[in-house]
């Protein structure tokens, strides 16, 4: 008698990471998932240690951005509840990270027993991910995991959210079951009829335009449509902006390209040239309160087509069931193809050379300068704080190589997020710029960029305390401690590190990190502490009123 | 006409924290938050601002352990939920932790925008809180707002267990109503009638036993039953012991002392005393796996009386509502004075003399070494992993001066908590124990002790990667990037920055540390990798057979 063998539940989450694309896994191994990383040893998938939970989920979100798909490993309790804030982050930011719990066996909690790192009933942890995952799956049952791994791993891409699968430890090699091929999931193709209106309708009021323009959006980056996009403005020849948190969605010395809107934050002409455009080609943009310059925009509906993930909004009516991407696709093959030349954009005053002897740095010299360092191959990864701001003004080259928490804004993003995106695309370079706030919550974790020879440049906004805050209120609870954190390389070397507080000092740092390819590098930049970017001042002026209650 | 001026939400807040003993809250600013930051700073409570909001908990709870009641205060959203794993620890070691959280504004909230740190529906952060609290308020409604408050710090204490609240930031400032003074909440006295039967038939057994003693354990801790337990042992002249969690609950040279009990994992003679005793008085021991040496444990419940937070059980009957404190108190007056000798423990064979010249360091000799330099103000802080195990054989002087995450045993909870106890108690200072693993998580923490000058000592077990795990299933995983820890002082000074690897470097290093009073110090221990104390090697080959299923 044969006996088929099938795979085991572990060995079957494991194949089909690996057949979506993810090669690297991130997390901190327990006991309740030591099972899991064993049969990963043995896979192709690499595991990537790193000194924490939740900076395993901020690498998979990094990696997850540029890949399509990211994962993290964890043990059950204190290593999976370690990573919510990072995973919300990820739900809010429509990254699709897969969270792989392990957790106590199956027979371990029919008798409830008090074992360690529990803290509640088993159900908790899986309601907890519910409320920051667009799917949850516990795989108890041999007979529908398989199943479930499918469906988790397929809504991850079709939503572009986090999902969270848990795996009893004694169900690590069990044997699953099998399931007919014909049941995998497909994204719900668009409602046909409705696209062809909606593409009509456009066609019809683009003809009509005399001043059409795109803003283009972060979805468009979650659905990978970049190439597309560019194929739209150079076949209609439309000048593009994008929104902050899709910030390079398009390559940003694109001559189509006039810079970020957001509203009363943008730059004048940028502004202008959205605020009097007769019909807005608002594609994949979120309307959230970042990339509406904290609803300054003025986005008039009458003016605006807005496709979405899942609709196209025309003035007051919808299109629902018309997916972005066959919006996107039918609009490339209907527009015309047009020969004018793109408007022209003003003229930037030359700054001063660079370093200017004896010239203390700031904020804006230094983006100034940093944007000279630039190159094709530059994945510019920032966090939260006035380097975000600042950031708005770099021209990143290439298309989705410009990664933040723009809208979520969580603290600490940066340099975890730098590392999966390093992971992610291996002939690429990581600059990271971090305040230094930010880099005592989740900087260390450069210690894994130093172990594994990957060669991030780190730009530290050093201000000496929480800047953003500090504009709407000051306290001395915006104060911190002063970190010398050029000198982290005698902790965790090997690392190169830089003190600047000159122009000078600064272009010299700068010259060393980008010249050595063999480990990171950091530069920790003294700014003065009243020194910040103008878009940050024209946001506190605005956030101010809010923190004592006249909202 | 006279108008009455109440108090505001947040100053309410503020004074029941003070008047219940919270003097210091821990935590990051973030603009959701700021106004009720700006009230504390005019308050007599102080602001300890910590580099992440997952350690200001730990402080908070290290803080609560001292004190019996610690907060934290964060902004909404990317502030709490990263503390989601250490409230869930402090929940499971029942440590009472209030958990602020500023919020959007009630009339931001009312058009649902999508603003930033928002992640769901705004119900979503207090639905996960109450997974981990035993209590939550969102302080929407003046009206009710000061009997929520008073309702929440009231079910801290009563179940010592952490709370959450919410303030949105818009009513902050607004007034609340007060309330009746009747209207407060005072825990549920113990039935009467159960108490003295339950004291009469403890009273018989005792009389008739001939080997009766006391097992210890942790609630007498979140109680503060200390004295009242010494008071037992010494009139009835009881033998005790301590379970892991309940370490210290008894100075540990206390003669009546016996050392920890944890099933096979005891000493044999702590082990025998209690195995053979007829009757075993068990106060406030928790029957977790941790405390019961992974359920090897033998504690025939026909010989045990076992008095619960709120209930007696003898043999297979129970009192219920019968307070352990009313129960220990009934039994302190009940029991005959007596003047018999406590029984003799078994004489320690006297260690060769440190440091032998030459030796290199092992954690037997470590420990037996950190031993003689407790004092009586020292407070042991103790991490995961084979420094708790190795703990269990120093003899902490002074009762509830050893705090450690015993139960849930999450990794990183010893930097921060020891800076929560040493700001609760200002005249001591803290040993802290901690791996090279948990170090990485959160130990840069240690920069915020050194920026308040505190002088904590911290002992890094620096065995190169995740031991306890290694002890299970060896793999790659579980090796670590190498930290140069003891040069950290060179990133946050003031610190003083020891590396020992002999006996002699490590004499040396302790001398120093003990002496410097202005600032912490770091000594980087290193270990060989396959030096485990014998309690965790016992404990790892128990726990191998379950990683792969085979429970």
């Amino acid at each position: 008698m044969n006996t088929v063998k099938f795979d085991t539940i572990g060995q079957y989450l494991l194949n089909r990471l690996y057949a979506a694309g993810v090669g690297h896994v991130f997390g901190v191994p327990g006991d309740y998932v030591l099972g899991f990383y064993d049969l990963m040893e043995k896979s192709p998938i690499q595991h990537i240690g790193t000194t924490r939970e939740d900076t395993a989920a901020f690498a998979a979100d990094g990696y997850a951005r540029c890949l399509g798909l990211g994962a993290l490993a964890v043990t059950y309790g204190v290593g999976a509840l370690n990573t919510v804030n990072a995973v919300a982050g990820a739900y809010a930011e429509s990254s699709p990270v897969i969270v792989i719990s392990g957790a106590p066996g199956v027979r371990e909690q029919k008798d409830d027993p008090l074992i360690h790192h529990r803290f509640g009933p088993f159900t908790f942890q899986r309601e907890i991910f519910e409320r920051i995952t667009c799917a949850t799956a516990v795989l108890n049952d041999p007979v529908i995991a398989f199943r479930q791994i499918d469906h988790a791993i397929a809504a991850a891409r079709q939503y572009c959210k986090p999902v969270y699968i848990e795996i009893p430890r004694d169900l690590v090699l069990a044997e699953g079951y099998p399931i007919p091929v014909t049941d995998t999931i497909e994204p719900t193709g668009s409602d046909e009829t409705a696209l062809s209106e909606a593409i009509a309708e456009t066609m019809a009021l683009l003809e009509k335009s005399v001043s059409p323009m795109v803003i283009a959006g972060i979805e468009l980056h979650r659905r990978g449509l970049q190439d597309r996009l560019l194929e739209l403005i150079e076949r209609a020849r439309l000048p593009v902006t994008a929104t902050l948190t899709g910030k390079s969605v398009i390559a940003e010395r694109h001559p189509a390209y006039l810079g970020i809107y957001e509203g009363a934050m943008s730059s004048e002409h940028a502004r202008y040239m959205v605020e009097q455009s007769d019909l807005l080609l608002m594609l994949g943009v979120t309307l959230n309160e970042v990339d509406t310059g904290i609803y300054t925009a003025k986005l008039d509906p009458q003016h605006t087509i807005r496709a979405a993930l899942n609709e196209v909004v025309i003035s007051a009516h919808r299109y629902p069931r018309v997916a972005l991407a066959d919006y996107l696709n039918a609009l490339v093959e209907a527009v015309k193809p047009s020969a004018a030349a793109f408007p022209s954009k003003p003229g930037k005053a030359a700054a001063s050379p660079f370093p200017e002897p004896g010239k203390p740095i700031t904020v804006n010299r230094l983006v100034d300068r940093l944007n000279r360092a630039l190159g094709p191959e530059t994945i510019v990864v920032c966090d939260v704080g006035d380097c975000l701001f600042a950031a708005i003004d770099l021209q990143v080259h290439a298309q989705s190589e410009f990664l933040a928490s723009g809208f979520y804004t969580t603290m600490g993003f940066a340099v975890p997020a730098a590392l999966g995106a390093q992971i992610a695309r291996p002939g690429h370079r990581a600059l990271i710029l971090v305040g230094d706030g930010a880099f005592q919550m989740t900087g260390t974790e450069l210690s894994t960029q130093a172990r594994l020879g990957l060669d991030s440049i780190v730009i530290v906004f050093n201000n000496r305390g929480y800047s953003t805050e500090r504009c709407i209120l000051e306290g001395p609870f915006n104060d911190i401690g002063n970190w010398r954190f050029d000198r982290l390389g005698e902790v965790f070397g090997p690392l190169q590190g830089f003190d600047a507080a000159s122009e000078e000092a600064f272009e010299d740092a700068l010259a060393r990190a980008l010249d050595n390819r063999s480990m990171p590098s950091i530069i920790n930049v003294h700014l003065a502490a009243d020194d910040t970017s103008a878009a940050m001042r024209r946001l506190a002026e605005h956030l101010k009123s809010k923190v004592q209650g006249q909202v």
